[in-house]
């Protein structure tokens, strides 16, 4: 009776699927398409720009093509040899800045060391930068009483996850651990956004599990392999891991397996809701690059509509 | 003999002069000024922009324009009436933009409600905007690995304050109370950015005295009278007051009388650093503007000279 009763105070987590809310999501921007294309004669385009066949781009890449295809959004593709020209590169991309069929840019990153990445994501058009991560579109983010053109898919998928979820924002404790431009700064603040009273953890940080330890809501965006234990995560917490560790499996064909920043088996003790990895925060990643990608298409229809 | 051994227990805080910071850095402006004049025969100029005659915009900006004559600096002055067009206040900013004389332009905030305060802001030359309020300098705070052009003043003035009094930010935990975009936002990215682990509490933030009282270094700057009381100060904190709330005093002529969002007296007994109000932030805002404009004016020079 006794370990039954402790069984009881001890709840195991609700997992929050990502895939299931992903394709929930997919569904929607699928009859959104329809519906422009029923509007204006025209579809939503993203152009998906990839240099080299190095890492794990060429698998990013193809997986965003594909899920271009399966929406009914017409996708656009340049790959160019490890060894292309800064000058080059940025002609692709004013060539796609002044394609108007295309309503989004992707430049896959990592680019090669002898590339300036920063000038290269600056010279997309603020209008068509769906994955959100110039200068202009962080400031919005950041700043009261602004709205960005694009918010960056991967803190975006976060937000979704939390509110499909039911997870309450306003007024929680939120700690983020990482402080990276494209996710731990901005879901810090989109949190902040939501009301949240966000600390942001970082390498620096000398005591993380004790801050970790009054999170409402904990976002892992460290890139440490089970960084965070069971004892980081305050009872009942809502953890969010974005994390996509490789370690070794001898027993996986490929020799790795994937983890997350966060101790699962652990955690999921002692969470009330908590993503898995793979399939939490991945799948979302495409999905709201693909949102994006329609929400300026719509602009785009819009004010050309209203211009004639 | 106790009561002696208590007050070694409970030193009183060492308070930080933002008069004599401000007129320091004010010295190494004037002598910035003087060499640029020497190397290029010209002086840095900077455009203040009033709408109306309310409140207090206009002793701020002759105390502005004044600051500019102390050091050298050539003001441009606009003063527009309070029924101003958009149209028109638009002209005169894009006006300064063109004139190569001036390296800063600064409308004077609140404007009257019929003009778009976004709007004008963003018409401000990115190369210009001291005030550092654009969303692209906002966004390159907030980004790891990017400078902005400009550093807003006041949140830039907090942290010269803290480190000319030789305050550690490294691995401390700093709390904004606050989450303004002139002061909140930016300060609390200047603080992580030199590695503090921080915290945003605001008004929708359930316990703010629990989490004042986990910080190493506190900028309040929510504006409201002595919100935070001695208790919420962790003993031998650094405390940063931006407030300036006016407050009714019978014994002042005005009939009221400033004071900041911390009570000085209760947490100057806990506190190892602090700022009086006046006398701490304020005079450190007009400075930093300062040196923004002649920032800008050397970086103006130094294209010019290479472009020769």
């Amino acid at each position: 009776m006794s370990a039954a009763s402790a069984q009881v105070d001890a709840p195991t987590a609700q997992i929050i699927d990502g895939k299931a809310i992903a394709d929930e999501i997919r569904k929607e921007i699928a009859a959104e398409v329809k519906a422009l294309q029923e509007k204006y004669g025209k579809v939503p385009g993203l152009a998906v720009v990839l240099v080299g066949t190095k890492g794990d781009s060429t698998t990013y890449v193809r997986m965003k093509r594909k899920a271009c295809a399966d929406l009914g959004i017409q996708s656009f593709s340049t790959d160019l040899p490890e060894d292309v020209t800064e000058e080059d590169l940025l002609k692709v991309v004013a060539d796609y800045n002044a394609n108007e069929d295309v309503h989004g840019i992707l430049v896959q990153l990592p680019l090669p060391k002898h590339i300036n990445e920063q000038r290269i994501l600056d010279a997309i058009s603020l209008e068509k930068d769906v994955d959100g991560f110039h200068p202009a579109n962080i400031g919005a983010l950041a700043m009261r009483g602004r709205t960005p053109l694009f918010t960056s898919c991967t803190p975006k998928g976060c937000l979704e996850l939390l509110n499909r979820s039911g997870v309450a924002i306003s007024g929680k404790r939120a700690v983020v651990l990482g402080r990276s431009n494209i996710v731990g700064m901005p879901v810090a603040h989109l949190l902040q956004g939501e009301d949240a009273t966000v600390t942001v953890v970082h390498s620096r940080t000398p005591n993380p599990q004790a801050i970790c330890a009054e999170a409402d809501i904990l976002v892992a965006a460290i890139g440490k392999p089970e960084m965070v234990r069971g004892d980081w995560i305050k009872p009942g917490a809502a953890v969010i891991d974005v994390g996509t560790n490789p370690i070794p499996d001898a027993s996986k064909k490929s020799g790795y397996r994937l983890v997350g920043d966060v101790a699962f088996s652990e955690a999921k003790e002692r969470a009330s809701f908590i993503t898995p990895v793979p399939g939490g925060v991945g799948p979302m990643t495409i999905t709201m690059l693909l949102s994006n990608t329609v929400d300026s298409a719509k602009r785009a229809f819009e004010k050309a509509a209203h211009a004639q």
